[in-house]
C-alpha cells in the first residue's frame, strides 16, 4: 500500500516538524543567549534530515503507485496535495540549494549590519547575488511546475496564486487608494484623540490579553501566550506557541498584536486533527493564513461592536481608572490611525497595500531581469512618491532596505499580506450575509458565529483546495477588491 | 578517517539528543496538556531515530578501524568511552527491546493506578513480568560485557561499578546506620524549633532561588530556572534547565530543592564545550552526578558557614521579618532534621542510604533469582523492620511499591544515590585538605575554591575514567566510607 506509505512517511515529517517548530518558540522566548550555538546546529540538522527524508527519490515511486490504488475521494485529495508539495520540494538540486542558503545567509546578515548604516551601496553586490540566484531559482520552479518563473516563486507560498489574476485586482485597488488616502487623513484631522496614560502593569496587560484570547476561542489546553522579541504564532496545532511584546506606557499595541496573532492561532488550533500528518491536513499558505489574523484584527478588532464589548474588559483589567471617560469611539480614533509612512509593518489598514502593491510589482520586474538591483532605489522613490507622495531617494534604509524578504531571498511573499486582507474582508462579508445580526454578536462578545463558519469554510478545509479555489468555495465568489474597498470606505470615507 | 566520522555521528546524535532533551524540558514546564499525545509522538520518533542511527552496524567497523589511526592519548580516551557506549547500546536485539519497551510501560502505568489503591496482589503479576524481562536482560549484557549480570545492569548508570566493590562498602555504613540512627534521633530530640510563618510570595522565593544559583556559580547565559511538578535538571550543558517547585506556606523545601539541582547543572555547564558531542564529553553517570549536586546540597547548603552566609539573603528576598530572630543553628535544625521515615524520596541524608542499601541487597537477588516477586513484600517488612524499626507488611503503597523504578524496569540504578553521597563527603574531604580555611569561604559566600576543585577533577574530566577510576584519580584513594560516616557524624553525632 503506497498511500500507507505515504502516511508513515508523514508521520515521520510531523514528527521532525514538531520538533523544529517547538524549538524554535522555546528559542524565542526562554532559551538563554550561551544556548544559540548548539541550538542552531541541532534545529540544522533536524530540518537537512526534513529535507532528506521528503526527498528521497522512493517516494515519487510510492506517489505514481497510489495513484493506481483505491483510495476515496478524499484520500485523492490528499494524495493530490502530497505530490505538490514533493514536487515543489525537489525542483532544486541540493548543490543550488546549498549555494543558494549559504548567500542569502550572508546576504542576511550584511543586510543586518548595513541597513543600520543606510549604506546601499555596499549592500547592493550582495542583494545582486541573492536577486541572480532567484532568477535561476525561477527558471528551475518554472520549468518543473510549468508556470511562469514569478509565479512558481508565489507557488510556494499560495497554491494557485498567478500574476495576471493578481496584477488587475492590485491595480484596481492602487487606483482606489491613491485618492482615498488623502480623503481618509482628511476625514480623521479632527477626531479629537484622549492621551493614553500609563503606566500599564505587564501582568495587567497580559491578564487582559489572555481574557481576549479565551473569548475569541482560543484553547489554553492547546496553546500559550508567551513575550518575545517579534511577535509570532508558531508551534504545532495542538501546541500553539503565541508570543507579543509588552511596553509599559501604553497597552494598545501589544493587545492589537495579540488579537492579530490570536486569528493566525484560531487558523492553526482549527486545522482537522486526524490530517495533521499529511501536507492536506496544514494550512493553505501566508495568503490564506493572514486573511485570518486580519480577519480577528481589521474585520473583528477594529470596529465600534468590538470595543462596544470590549472596553469594560479593559477598565477591569488595567484598574478603573486607566481610561477615564473613554469610549469605543476613543479606542478606534487611536487603532485605526491613518498616516503616510516609508515603512510597511508601521502602516495602518489603508496605507498598508501600496506598499505591498510597490514591492509585487517591482519583485516581478525583478525576477523577470526586467530590472537591475542597481535601479532599485530609483525605482522604489518613484512609485513610494507616486503612491505616497513619500521620497525615500536618500534614505534607502527605510526605503528598498527596509524588509527582510529580498536579503534573505524571498520573492513572492509579499503579495500575501494584502490578499490576506481583502480575503478577510470578502469572508466578512459572506458571513455576514449568512448571519445578517452578525455586528449584534459581536457587541456582545459573542463569536461563535464567526468562528463557526471560518471553522467550516476555511479552518476544517485545510490544503485540500488552492488559495483561489479555497476562497470561492468559502464565498461563493472569486476574489473581488470591491469587499475590501467597501470596508475601507465605510470605515474611514 | 573512521575517528573523523565517529564524531561526525557523534555531531548528529548531539543534535538529536538536544532536541529531545529540550522537548522533554519544555513538556514539563511549558506545554498545555492538550499537547502531549503529539509530544510524546515526536519525542518516540526521535528517540527511535537516535536508537537507529547509533547501532547501526558500520559504527563497529568505524570502532574497529579507528584503532589503528593516528591517535593522540585523548582521542585514543574517547574512543574507547565511544566503544564502550556503543556496545552497551547493542547488547540487546531490537525485537526483544520492543517487547520489553512494552512491558516496562504497561507495569509503569498500572503501578500508577495501583499504588495509589495500594493494591499489591493486582500489580504483582506485572511486576513478575517486568522481573523476567529484566533478568533476561542482565543475561544478556552480562554476555557482552563479560560482566556478571546485576553488574552488567549497574554498568548502564555508573561505568565500572561492581557489586563486589561496593557491597562490602554498604555493608560497614549499614552497620554504623543502624546504630548510629537512634543516636541522631536522640541528640536532635531537644533542638527547640523556630515555628516558620508564612506565607511566602512565590516571586520572592524565586528571586531568592535565583541569587543562590547566581552565588553558587551556575551561568544564567547557559541556563534558567522554571517550575514543573517534579524539580529536574535537563537540558543541554549550553541550555540546563533546571526546574523548582514552590509552595507558599514554607520555603525552604523548594530553597533546598534549587540548591540540590544547582548541584547538578553546575556539573553540566562545567563539562568540556569542545567534547559535548562525543561520549567521553558527557557526565560520567548517576553515581558522580548525584555527588555533584549532593555536594551542594550535603557539604555546602546543610552546614553553619552556608547559613551564616546564606540568611541575610534570605531575609532579604523573603523580607526582614520573616524568619525573626532566626539564626543559621534554626534553618540547619529545620533542614537537617532525622526522621524514621517509609519513603525513601523524604528521607534526610541519615536514614537515606538505609532505604538505598535494603534496594541494593533486594534488586540483586531479583536479578540473580534467589527471590520471587511474590515473596518480596515479606523480605521488605523484614529489611525495614531490622534497619529501621518500621513494618510495612499491610502497606504495600509505602514498602515495595513506593518507586517507580522497578516497575519501569529500572534495575542498578539505585546504588547511585547513596554512592554520590559517600562521593560527594570524600570530595568535599580533598577539597577541604588541599584548602584548609574552606569553611571560612563558605562563611563569605565565595565558593570558587570548590567549583575550581570539582571543576578540574570532576566536570572537565567528563567520561574519560569510570566510576571509580574518576573519583579515586580525583581524592587521591578508592570510595572510602569513613568519610561519610564522619561527615554524618559531625553534624548529628
Amino acid at each position: 500500500m503506497s498511500y500507507a506509505q505515504l502516511e508513515a512517511l508523514g508521520r515521520k515529517l510531523e514528527a521532525v516538524d514538531h520538533a523544529i517548530a517547538i524549538l524554535s518558540a522555546d528559542e524565542a522566548t526562554n532559551m538563554p543567549v550561551g544556548g544559540g550555538e548548539k541550538r542552531a546546529e541541532a534545529v540544522a540538522h533536524l530540518a537537512g534530515l526534513r529535507h532528506e527524508t521528503f526527498t528521497a527519490p522512493e517516494i515519487a515511486d510510492w506517489l505514481d503507485a497510489a495513484k493506481s490504488e483505491d483510495l476515496s475521494a478524499e484520500q485523492k485529495l490528499s494524495l493530490a496535495e502530497f505530490e505538490r508539495v514533493y514536487t515543489n520540494a525537489t525542483c532544486l538540486p541540493a548543490d543550488f540549494v546549498r549555494e543558494q542558503t549559504r548567500t542569502n545567509m550572508r546576504s542576511e546578515q550584511l543586510w543586518r549590519d548595513l541597513r543600520a548604516k543606510n549604506d546601499w551601496a555596499g549592500f547592493a553586490p550582495a542583494l545582486e547575488s541573492v536577486v541572480a540566484l532567484a532568477r535561476e531559482e525561477a527558471a528551475m520552479r518554472a520549468d518543473k511546475l510549468g508556470l511562469a518563473p514569478y509565479d512558481a516563486m508565489m507557488e510556494q507560498y499560495d497554491p494557485g496564486n498567478r500574476a495576471a489574476e493578481i496584477a488587475p485586482i492590485f491595480d484596481q485597488l492602487k487606483t482606489f487608494l491613491v485618492d482615498f488616502v488623502p480623503e481618509a487623513l482628511e476625514n480623521q484631522a479632527d477626531l479629537p484623540l484622549k492621551p493614553v496614560t500609563g503606566p500599564f502593569a505587564i501582568e495587567d496587560q497580559r491578564a487582559l490579553g489572555l481574557a481576549m484570547m479565551a473569548a475569541l476561542g482560543f484553547d489554553f489546553t492547546h496553546g500559550r501566550l508567551d513575550v518575545s522579541h517579534h511577535p509570532f504564532c508558531g508551534g504545532v496545532p495542538t501546541d500553539v506557541r503565541m508570543t507579543t511584546r509588552y511596553r509599559t506606557d501604553e497597552f494598545l499595541t501589544a493587545l492589537m498584536g495579540i488579537l492579530h496573532e490570536t486569528g493566525h492561532a484560531l487558523y492553526e488550533q482549527g486545522l482537522p486533527r486526524d490530517l495533521s500528518h499529511m501536507p492536506v491536513g496544514k494550512a493553505r499558505g501566508m495568503a490564506i493564513h493572514e486573511s485570518q489574523s486580519l480577519f480577528v484584527e481589521q474585520q473583528l478588532a477594529r470596529t465600534e461592536p468590538f470595543w462596544h464589548w470590549a472596553l469594560p474588559h479593559l477598565q477591569e483589567h488595567l484598574g478603573a481608572d486607566a481610561l477615564p471617560g473613554w469610549m469605543a469611539q476613543d479606542v478606534l480614533a487611536r487603532v485605526n490611525m491613518v498616516e503616510r509612512g516609508f515603512i510597511r509593518v508601521d502602516a495602518d489598514e489603508v496605507t498598508y497595500p501600496l506598499h505591498i502593491i510597490l514591492r509585487f510589482e517591482i519583485e516581478q520586474d525583478l525576477i523577470s531581469g526586467a530590472l537591475s538591483v542597481v535601479d532599485l532605489p530609483e525605482v522604489w522613490d518613484a512609485k513610494m512618491e507616486a503612491y505616497l507622495g513619500l521620497k525615500t531617494i536618500d534614505n534607502p534604509a527605510d526605503g528598498p532596505m527596509q524588509d527582510v524578504h529580498w536579503p534573505a531571498g524571498a520573492f513572492g511573499y509579499f503579495p500575501s499580506y494584502t490578499l490576506g486582507a481583502m480575503m478577510a474582508a470578502q469572508q466578512w462579508a459572506a458571513i455576514e450575509k449568512a448571519h445578517p445580526s452578525l455586528n449584534d454578536d459581536i457587541a456582545r462578545g459573542d463569536f461563535h458565529a464567526v468562528n463557526a463558519w471560518r471553522s467550516e469554510h476555511i479552518w476544517q478545509q485545510a490544503s485540500r483546495y488552492s488559495t483561489p479555489e479555497l476562497l470561492t468555495r468559502a464565498t461563493g465568489a472569486p476574489l473581488d477588491p470591491q469587499f475590501f474597498i467597501a470596508h475601507l470606505k465605510k470605515r474611514y470615507g
